[in-house]
């Protein structure tokens, strides 16, 4: 009998044919086939109003608290993240925690004093909840499932259709941080590392950018779990285009390479949750990180394009490629198997 | 140190003050403050656009495949009843899944399939979605979380605080059902009882009711964790009124009697999930039976009223009463402990 496996949620290959196969195929509709972060639906009936960007994100990560953050605040900024990539401003969150029994009352009580300040600095009201209490043994400590309601920006379009070859992919800063220090957390207090998640929101950054560059703004994406490899073939798949990313121009701090290296992790696949892998219009792209420096996002870098048909890879054909420190190009896949479970 | 129990996930007292002391405390925004099964919303900045309704609700419900129905059908279910006990238009749902490692695939697909279907029938799309899979015995099985958005009917205006004496509460139809189905299932097959879970939706009965009834409506609710009695107690606390029900006027199938008497639970504190209890003006009870008789639920009746300083009960101050079948009065309180753990 075929079984879910945890691969089924480290958001690569599996994940991507148990959607397909299972959620896709029995809800199939425009909203959910686009697969983004976010469902950006229309307004209603005679509305004149905006429309609106729907998401929802389950939070399984272990330990609840970690260096640089918890489940609270990292629910907070994941969901106003999917929102803010969507190119809308959040607005309303709802929250339902599922709690063992047993679990300490001053633990859940931290937890959401730290999903308020979280919700404060990004903007966002707490409107809806709902709590569940099960058996122990039933569940791990805590899981915190928050979905958001946010209002698209207006004049905003962003689509992988926009996708043109000669676009530049630009982070925000430097990646790994958020797996890492997950990883880190779980060997111990021993392991000696002090890398810290990088959990934060992206909302404001991302509207300054948007209403600043307009339509040179081609697509966002924040790298999660898979991190910004499986991020990168999402958009060549998407896109429908050859997209190259540069091994060596990837901001990494030696930290998490030292980690990674410990533990046997690539960090182009760990997770982020204050990043955002942004496409924009080469003409655009000076003053694109020129604002992301004004910004404080001083790690801010050119990490690859999309092919040209004059380049060296023009005749590759659709796909995402890695160019290697070494110098040679690589096919890159999406995460297999389960690097790191319950990373968020 | 002071720990999490099954009780604060029922539903009742325990669940109510820990809302009040964790989450309002923390997340304190008027939105919330209304503890309705809903958050209802302005429209955004130069709308002339509808209120949006917000709801969340986890799933925990074990087993997940009951008689009547299963997680899934639940979720929907439950998700769209309380976007419509808001006087809203159920318009989109996201879905979170949450999953054990070595869960059958064949029962999530069983379980998407039936969600799909629920959708379907209550005339709303999943847009956005999210799977995690813990490892095996870190969560048990699968839950489901589901939030809703819906638009706000027109012109509908429900409030405790348009609770007035005179006023009659009218349920939908018998009660228990959905509970005594989860615990008969719990038993085996050997118990011998063919309750059927009453999992149904009721936005479309409900937008009905209240555009044909107006004003005449003034709230509704539906009496799922902590039962019709607990729904009656918080009415009677948020709208500061004396709100008797009557014991006999309450139908209760047979088999459920039987089945709470075999297993020591009262019909009162069952959760129901096809169930609303509608608070209507006396003048617009006859038209508000007769709606719903043609709408298929020939189980409706007046269950209870609000007291009139002119009848017996009219010295007794605020609170909720019941009257029993045996003729006495007795104050009713809200589900204490945990009557029924997983039972949504």
């Amino acid at each position: 009998m075929k079984r879910i496996t945890l691969g089924h949620g480290a958001g690569g290959t599996l994940t991507s044919d148990l959607v397909r196969q299972v959620f896709l195929h029995h809800f199939m509709n425009p909203y959910l086939e686009a697969l983004s972060d976010s469902a950006v639906l229309p307004p209603g009936d005679g509305d004149s109003a905006t429309s609106l960007a729907v998401t929802t994100d389950a939070f399984v990560v272990t330990p609840i608290f970690f260096p640089g953050g918890d489940i609270g605040e990292l629910a907070v900024f994941g969901t106003v993240n999917d929102l803010a990539v969507a190119g809308a401003r959040p607005a309303y969150l709802t929250a339902s925690f599922i709690i063992e029994e047993g679990f300490a009352y001053a633990d859940l009580d931290r937890v959401a004093a730290s999903m308020a300040r979280a919700a404060r600095r990004a903007g966002v009201q707490v409107v809806a909840g709902d709590t569940k209490v099960v058996e122990r043994g039933s569940c791990d400590g805590l899981f915190i499932v928050t979905s958001g309601v946010g209002r698209l920006i207006p004049g905003v379009s962003l689509s992988s259709a926009r996708v043109l070859p000669g676009d530049c992919l630009v982070i925000n800063g430097a990646v790994g941080q958020h797996g890492a220090a997950i990883m880190c957390a779980r060997q111990g207090e021993d392991f000696g590392t002090s890398i810290r998640s990088d959990c934060s929101p992206l909302a404001g950054v991302l509207e300054t950018l948007l209403v600043e560059l307009g339509e040179g703004i081609k697509w966002l994406r924040d790298p999660t779990r898979g991190g910004l490899a499986t991020t990168v073939v999402e958009l060549a798949e998407s896109a429908g285009q050859c997209v190259v990313l540069e091994e060596e121009a990837v901001p990494i701090p030696d930290d998490v390479c030292g980690a990674c290296e410990m533990l046997g992790l690539d960090p182009l696949y760990l997770a982020n949750e204050g990043k955002v892998l942004i496409v924009a219009a080469p003409e655009a792209t000076p003053r694109l990180l020129a604002l992301l420096s004004e910004a404080g996002q001083d790690q801010a870098a050119v990490v690859g394009q999309v092919a040209t048909s004059q380049g060296m890879m023009g005749s590759w054909g659709a796909g995402a490629y890695l160019r290697t420190r070494l110098g040679g190009t690589k096919t890159l896949d999406r995460l297999t198997g389960h690097q790191m479970p319950r990373i968020c």
